[in-house]
């Protein structure tokens, strides 16, 4: 075969696979969007069919020959089709390093771990999740082991989310960032401050809070020609193509809130996705290099943007007209202050800015000891009761409040958790940046005007898709490497004004 | 391998076939209900990918091999595994005899023929359609030849709709219902009759009609928790499993039966595909034996119960709550006028039960005409609207209202249509039946406990699945062969004494 021929047919056996994949994607979205509840049980099987359909597609030797081939040629490619064929052996590789026999046996042990899980967090009893923990424990030791890693087993966990990190740098950034975000937590806490949050305390329409969410959607410039909203349990972001990017949220009638930055959230995953080059569809190159960046668009949109006062300014009318006669004496101010109330709590998932990277810290240091081999299983509660008190000085009441609180471990994701941070840090990064290039941008955005913000992003992060890897692009972009300080000014620039503590510099966003 | 290992293994790879299978249906459905609109381009390739991955693995040796096997052991098969192997080495052998690139082809063809449709039709512009049905044409006497027949190339086609029927059984069938149905039709034209359908030129609420069809789903019988029903633009039922069957309908504020009857229509059809038996699952025994008999189950719930007297003696009462003040003087007779009036029209989609047959058997006659090559497709238009002339007599004002009405053919379907009408045939011989077997059936149905007819067509029909030929499951039910005169009987005794006509026998459902 010509060259020609060859990646001809390497991209159509690809693009197979991309279209089960994202067929996989739309049985999993119908499940938590549509499905009956007694459709349950088909929908395992068929998930369970057509990923392991897809799995032997894109690791068919058939698969390898190309790659080989294409390897070989990899000097008469194109630059796109060259980085596609190096993003698809590193993939290749990757999951052939596993045996079917191991695979199978991890998927089993995952679904009997996920059953033990909900029981377990349910009675609040550990000791019910406990040997499924061990059992997976010790099968991402070996799962390590097979992909390979040079100084930590945990780095090759880390690299199935967050490749090209190391354990080591973030032991490292970790052990910096710890410290100064608890001293700050604490300078925050110990701060007295204004604390009139009664008028949050009302019945807020749920098809109020829908159409907010749909007109925010619509401002940030997501497509809604090439996505929708539903509705579901946990808020997620799906795509099956760059022109079918789904978004979900949920409403409560106690919850202002809720919904809003659930859609602002997965409307910065969307935004990202829809943002792809349409020239990448159906290959590997319109991904995420990693969850971090992926994170760092949802976060970015959420929390820099989604929670400034000019933002509020923005809005605060819109919400006033859709919650008549709730909202009349409520500032921009107010609501400002209302979505940066600091509370450190128990549970990650309603964690706020200034204690977020906290939750993550804990579950790091116990993943990495888990996969190293020097702390047991059993010994995870009281390791993150103890953790949680000199974290956040908070009590936890029981497990299920504390270490049986994600869903994580019990699909047995390891190395996930540290993503959801690094999105935190890249964020910052990439809008301090931003700040620089663009000249009034928060003048922009007090007048909902989004498309400089968009434009910015599609240009330095959505565009290249998986051309680089996530410390590369915040490198090229910021001109710094990965790190904690501009977060940590963003922390102090924006929370020390609210709370009434002096700081040296401008406000950002306040 | 023992056979009971082949047998497991043949089980499993079948399993496979429909857990993809499956999830095409759900690629389908998502389309027409959820799909934003710039998903299209990608929907297709995952259809098409799905569709060849199902056909792949179903044609496979290796299912070739399973199949032989067991066939071999035919004898010490249980008696629905053996049934099973045989209808799987039917569909197989079917499947086999079209070479993949007649397949594609096919696909192709089908493809530039379906887009070239749908602008004959907006432009009602025949000749933008004829080069490709003289293509499709073609094909399909190719088809018949790759998949073989006795007497007549029409055969091979029927099969795979309504497998066991012949055409030459169906021209006499044909033969036989077509003047008498045209006779009985113009008698009850010609007969004078109340004329006063003015207050249906109301508008309808919308969510109003929406509750009313759930209403009367969950009182058939049709299970929430196992299906669901959705907004789509032409109404459709689907099936990811016996416990995940989903149907859609539509609404329209200047029409007050169409939502109710489509969801009456696609209920009964849904009935049947929540009615196999769950030991059946994964399996091809847990489908209809042919569309007739399918189209029979969706008949009879729409119209020998939905347009029955005794359904709109109970549910006169529940439209009058949905919308108040708009039926206060409308009784249940003149609601049971109204689902009833007789109106030769250009449409099929839109025709009542005197009138639907009767499009059927000009389309029969025409392609059957087509494949046997005594009618070229430049013919059709005057070949159409001469027999609509001769059958319902109605002037064809333009082809969009006449032969370029539906969208079969451009899909190059050919052989489908005669299921629709046999489904109305095998819905009144099933009905006569369900009467003698049900005492007091239409008191059930006038205080819509349903759970008698329900029963009834589980244990006759729901239940055999694909175990039965449709013929035999009428055979076997009714003690008479498929037939018209049930069909004829039903007619006459309901629409003549709504129309003023002295009947012999005491009307049913009336």
């Amino acid at each position: 075969m010509t060259m020609e021929v060859t990646l001809q047919k390497f991209k159509e056996l690809l693009g197979e696979v991309m279209d089960a994949q994202a067929t996989v994607a739309l049985l999993q979205w119908d499940e938590e969007v549509n499905m009956p509840p007694k459709g349950a049980p088909a929908r395992g099987r068929q998930l369970a069919t057509l990923s392991k359909w897809v799995h032997r597609t894109f690791t068919s030797e058939e698969m390898g020959r190309y790659i080989e081939e294409l390897l070989d040629a990899r000097d008469r490619l194109e630059p796109d089709d060259a980085v596609l064929v190096a993003e698809t052996h590193h993939d290749y590789q990757r999951q052939r390093k596993l045996p079917p026999d191991f695979i199978e046996r991890f998927a089993e042990a995952r679904s009997h771990a996920y059953q033990a899980w909900v029981e377990a967090r349910e009675t609040s009893d550990f000791s019910v999740f406990l040997p499924h923990l061990e059992t997976l424990v010790a099968l991402l030791r070996q799962k390590a082991d097979y992909i390979g890693y040079e100084d930590a087993a945990y780095d090759a966990l880390l690299a199935g989310y967050e490749r090209g990190m190391t354990t080591r740098r973030l032991k490292s950034l970790f052990a910096d960032l710890g410290p100064r975000q608890s001293a700050l937590l604490h300078r925050i806490l110990n701060a007295s401050h204004p604390q009139d949050f009664a008028w949050l305390r009302q019945e807020w329409n749920e098809e109020a809070q829908w159409a907010v969410t749909l007109h925010m959607l619509r401002d940030m410039g997501y497509d809604f020609d090439a996505g929708r909203q539903d509705r579901s349990v946990h808020p997620f972001t799906t795509n099956f193509d760059v022109h079918d990017v789904r978004i979900t949220t949920r409403t409560h009638p106690r919850e202002l809130f809720s919904a809003i930055t659930g859609s602002l959230h997965e409307g910065g995953h969307a935004l990202y996705e829809q943002g792809f080059l349409e020239k990448d569809r159906r290959t590997l190159l319109a991904q995420a290099p990693s969850l971090g960046i992926h994170e760092s668009q949802s976060r970015l949109w959420e929390n820099t943007i989604g929670r400034s006062l000019p933002f509020w300014k923005h809005y605060a009318p819109l919400l006033r007209a859709h919650f008549p006669g709730q909202l009349d004496d409520v500032s921009p101010e107010a609501i400002f202050r209302a979505v940066n109330r600091v509370r450190p709590s128990l549970i990650r998932v309603e964690a706020d800015e200034c204690t977020y990277n906290l939750h993550i810290i804990l579950r790091f240091e116990i993943e990495t000891a888990l996969i190293e081999g020097v702390m047991q299983p059993a010994e995870v509660p009281d390791a993150w009761n103890a953790r949680m008190k000199a974290l956040l000085d908070i009590d936890v009441p029981n497990d299920a409040h504390g270490c049986l609180q994600d869903i994580h471990w019990s699909h047995g994701e390891m190395g996930y958790f540290a993503s959801y941070a690094l999105g935190n840090l890249y964020a910052a990064q990439l809008f301090e940046k931003m700040l620089e290039d663009i000249p009034g941008l928060w003048n922009h955005v007090e007048h909902a005007q989004f498309q400089p913000v968009l434009t910015w992003l599609r240009e330095k992060v959505h565009h290249v898709g998986r051309r680089k890897r996530a410390a590369e692009i915040i490198r090229e972009v910021t001109g710094r490497e990965p790190g904690a300080e501009a977060f940590l000014r963003y922390l102090e620039q924006k929370f020390f004004p609210l709370y009434g503590i002096p700081t040296t510099e401008a406000g950002i966003g306040a």
